[in-house]
């Protein structure tokens, strides 16, 4: 039997529980909740309490602390990255991608992120009885398709099948093992008083491409999913500058929910330059329609770099150079004050608090 | 476009499908059924179809083709056992465990039928919108119990929200990285004539077990799952005789699924003696009122090993000294004949042909 005490994992028990009430062993640490809603898959603030209150009390360890995109560590002296995504995206065929290769390129990029080359992957099914097999068929040779081009070899895998109306047509885990450079070092803890925050391109167009569909939106030229892997653009980027502070995937929960939790974890503030980031029209004009704000719209085959202000516009040329970074751009910096906390400042030149995401905009946005 | 050609992945087109239907790029692989059927996730003949029908021919490489319980591969010199395994068990809970158990003891024990040592583990959750907290809760514990009692670290995780009707409560996956002594060769391509075939305990509890629940069954004794995590007996099998041939987990499917394919990878013959597997009274009593074969029935920390004969009576002492072997016993051995087929002498002194599990006797096990 396990004794941690209430104060031990710093949680207390309040409203929607009785006090001392026990579950297993120890008291349960989440309360405002008695079950999960659909913002607990977020990416925002629910998320991030669900994981800080349920799962880090019980597991913690050294590996597990940053909440970084993988856990890093060294196995004979080999420094390796590991990671894991579960994807259950709604449609699972989509403008620009599917299921399949959203998966792969997630487990490519969350390795990317460590600084780590992505070398070996995992698949995992869990299929709803009565999926079409011709449609699992598109799905396996997408992902065969986006491992090939992201260079890394799928080696392993599961196949589970639950009943009809227990599961929607199939989810996909894929786990990965990379293997990153020693002299690499990143990390969210190392952004810098000073940083300049470095994205490779506009925001928000996975979300919406997922949104259109669902809700029949038709533009002028179709709104495609950025999903893209991102291995080869770091590499490239380590090459130029093999001293990149961070690096992260803004996807469920946009930009700033991404840039808050980075923000908190190394108690910096971060500042927004409301003008230099990149959208598109048409997205901006589909967010207007449905009532989003792009700064908190998914985003795929999106980093953000956080880079030594010495070294800045040499990583932002390398990254216009190539093909994922063509619009790469500096969109703000890390700064002193407001430590923990985004602030914009906005076209019209106020500025305004931004926080994380919470409730939930676009369910099952991957 | 991939132009992989009808016959480089060695299957035809049959009824069902039209001829010379295509799906993306490629021919459609399977054609027996249109959709997923719950068999597909059997661990049988049709999850065998599916994998390699469906997904070999794509993902062809060196480390997959083993269709081993994991892939292993060398970084730096140094041999490691990746693997990936699903859980959407049903109920969640069960005489002798629950699904967070279930889980990390499943990936710990696939590593270590690689001859691994479970280093890293990871968790992602696929929760149902209305799944309660406090069972996700008495989940998260039950998962930190095990990894403490495996001795390996969780360090990585995601959690993905579906709405109410569209999953089941909560699925797991979990994936491993383990580290494995490079004088160990563990490959069920490795069973030899003459190896003679241990089983670490008796058959078919934790199928008799979740079965019992979901049938309203009661027996004078709970039968309660043998969930366990293997990698301490396997380490000592190992220390003893370090030239084990073949290590499994005889999981979904049974024993027989389980044997049937490793017959067929090592292109060899079977033989097992009936009335030297272990089964306990009263699981072959539920099994005669469910109407289940023993054989085919799932099995959690349960493994087969193949050994040398000479080595043999040493490994079986060991095992039957630690805690999850006390009844651990020679149940066949590998034989010339029969290429790919498993025979057994029954009770009665006949011999039948034992064939892999086809159709579905107990979906959602594990």
């Amino acid at each position: 039997m396990i004794t941690v005490a209430k104060e031990r994992n710093g949680v207390g028990i309040t409203k929607g529980v009785e006090p001392g009430m026990t579950i297993g062993s120890c008291p349960l640490p989440i309360s405002d909740h008695k079950e999960i809603v659909m913002a607990h898959g977020s990416g925002g603030r629910l998320t991030q309490q669900l994981i800080q209150k349920m799962v880090l009390p019980q597991f913690k360890n050294e590996f597990l602390n940053p909440l970084h995109d993988g856990a890093m560590f060294s196995v004979n002296d080999t420094k390796l990255a590991f990671s894991t995504d579960s994807f259950v995206v709604n449609p699972i065929f989509f403008p620009g991608g599917d299921i399949g290769e959203l998966a792969v390129n997630g487990t490519v990029n969350d390795l990317s992120m460590c600084g780590a080359r992505p070398l070996y992957l995992s698949a995992a099914f869990i299929l709803e009885e009565g999926f079409s097999m011709t449609e699992f068929w598109r799905v396996i040779q997408s992902m065969q398709r986006a491992a090939q081009a992201a260079g890394a070899s799928l080696v392993t895998g599961d196949t589970k099948v639950v009943d009809r109306g227990k599961g929607d047509k199939i989810f996909i885990n894929t786990s990965g093992v990379g293997i990153i450079d020693p002299r690499v070092n990143i990390h969210p803890g190392r952004a810098q008083v000073g940083d300049k925050i470095i994205i490779n391109g506009p925001i928000a167009v996975h979300g919406i491409a997922i949104m259109s569909v669902r809700e029949g939106l038709e533009f002028e030229t179709e709104i495609a999913s950025d999903t893209a892997p991102l291995n080869g653009l770091v590499q490239t980027m380590l090459a130029a500058a093999r001293d990149i502070h961070v690096l992260r995937d803004p996807t469920r929960g946009g930009i700033t929910s991404t840039l808050s939790e980075i923000a908190e974890q190394a108690g910096v503030g971060i500042r927004l330059e409301e003008a230099s980031i990149p959208i598109s029209e048409e997205v901006k004009g589909a967010c207007e329609i449905l009532g989003l704000d792009p700064l908190y719209v998914a985003n795929e085959g999106k980093l953000l770099a956080f880079v030594r202000p010495d070294e800045a516009n040499l990583v932002l040329s390398v990254m216009r150079n190539h093909s994922l970074g063509k619009e790469a751009a500096i969109i703000g910096e890390v700064v002193a004050d407001h430590s923990g906390y985004i602030t914009m400042k906005t076209r019209v030149g106020g500025t305004r608090v931004v926080d994380m995401l919470s409730g939930e905009q676009l369910p099952r946005i991957c």
